[in-house]
């Protein structure tokens, strides 16, 4: 092997990242080193300092350093809508793109029995909580379009439902810019029954 | 912004990365902060002590943390052989699967006087030197064949012949399972030019 053993555990450490296979590892281990020394360390210490300060927020359970996330901590948000999502890759989506000035509930995964993860695994207990203190009149359910995230959807319903509060789904149908001809028949399906008077 | 501070600045910091952009920057910082934990703070550890302690191989000039890397520290190299490369990937490339069993130099980078480098940045006084010591039969000329590349090895097999040293290019030609068809001219040319007696 013609790389050193500190270079190839370079390259093995950096395998650790998602989507990132032996060639980028090496790709990227060779930049540092020979272009960006001092990016590399700046990205070694913000990564310690992440490791050690990031935890979750008080209220929505998203990644935050400080008891409450900047959302949360927002006075301008409308506290009287609440979205629950599933990771916060999902609330950074929609909170950057789609306008939305409420609050967020963060799973951080969806319902699935056969790994484990159960209500207590998604912090409901917190989310039962967090409605029952009142304020709320409408939770959004923005988890996934799969089976896992419309089986979570349909659990968390019925615990909104119970305490009176409203509950919305987003809706599904074809995406923007989507063609007919290559959206798929579930999707089509969705489209046809969730269809509205045109404006 | 839907991301704490800390979180942003990890996500900025994981940009130094070559081809990662604001998307999979986020990404991993969300994979590591929710999934990889212990494998984050070993990336850390392992890049600060890659920046600290990795220089150069005092023999060929690639990456290592030792005086001598791997490969010239090897006694079961083949030292009557040099291959010039650009970079310690090519370095890497050309060991792993071509099965070459000689000794390496690598340039770090290429002859580019627009954008100063030039022979000192080469370090082609080390290879005048090297080369000077004896012992070395034959110099094959392993850089890109891009413009810089070919000049490059131009000027290197200058340097070598004039020290009654044999200097050898690799072959450019039609890659392996490339159809014609697709190949472009000046490779075709090349193949033909470099043309050999059917086996």
């Amino acid at each position: 092997m013609a790389l050193s053993p500190l270079v190839g555990r370079l390259v093995d450490a950096l395998r650790c990242l998602p989507g990132v296979g032996p060639k980028s590892a090496q790709r990227m281990a060779f930049h540092l080193l020979e272009r960006n020394r001092e990016g590399a360390l700046d990205l070694a210490r913000v990564i310690a300092e992440a490791v050690e300060s990031v935890g979750r927020c008080e209220s929505c359970r998203t990644l935050s350093e400080n008891a409450l996330c900047p959302v949360c901590a927002s006075p301008r948000r409308d506290s009287r809508t609440l979205c629950v999502v599933e990771t916060p890759a999902d609330m950074a989506a929609l909170d950057a793109s789609a306008g939305y000035e409420g609050l967020f509930f963060v799973l951080m995964g969806h319902l699935s029995p056969l790994d484990g993860i159960g209500p207590a695994e998604l912090g409901l207990d917190q989310f039962e909580r967090r409605l029952d203190r009142g304020g709320i009149d409408e939770v959004i359910l923005a988890t996934s379009s799969t089976v896992e995230g419309e089986a979570t959807a349909h659990y968390l319903a019925e615990i909104v439902r119970e305490r009176g509060i409203r509950a919305t789904r987003i809706a599904q149908g074809v995406p923007m810019g989507g063609e007919l001809e290559f959206v798929d028949g579930g999707t089509l399906a969705r489209a046809l029954v969730g269809r509205r008077d045109a404006r």
